[in-house]
């Protein structure tokens, strides 16, 4: 059984929603759909896969300090792939959308 | 002689700059500005002082992965107090601006 990584929402306002996520090995989000673009900092290093709705994955190594940013839209599950606790912040930019 | 601390930018759109800051124990950013309201990443922890334009530091702890956000408009020059060397990525909201 996989359970679900610990997501804490650690402020928000009408801009952002910033939300710390802890990962044992194994555990994942769960599936989701970007509702706005987001950036991730990585505060371990570590590899994650995203699991596709077809059920592709593809995996990342994470390095601590080593941000980027994705469009929303996206939709997955993420789950840690290694050996170890995997943490980023995500960093929600409320005002955006997935393209039309 | 204080040096400044190192900027590099690690994203930018319409939206957002994400900047990453590592300063040496002793570095600092040089005063300046905030054109708009930001979120603070630490990726390591440490401990800053934030030296108000009257000369006035305030002194904070930084936790990994313990996010803050700021409104635009805070003036000061932010140093390393600490030891060791010192991380955060700054996700500065380019939509927003010092309140009126």
């Amino acid at each position: 059984m996989t359970t679900t990584a610990q997501a804490s929402v650690q402020y928000e306002d009408d801009q952002v929603r910033v939300t710390r996520w802890d990962f044992q090995p194994g555990e994942r989000t769960g599936r989701h759909v970007h509702a706005h673009d987001y950036v991730v900092v990585p505060v371990t290093d570590g590899r994650t896969g995203a699991v596709a709705p077809d059920g592709s994955m593809t995996e990342s190594d994470l390095r601590t300090g080593q941000s980027y940013a994705r469009p929303a839209g996206g939709e997955h599950d993420v789950v840690n792939v290694g050996e170890a606790h995997l943490a980023f912040v995500e960093i929600e930019l409320k005002h955006t959308a997935p393209a039309a």
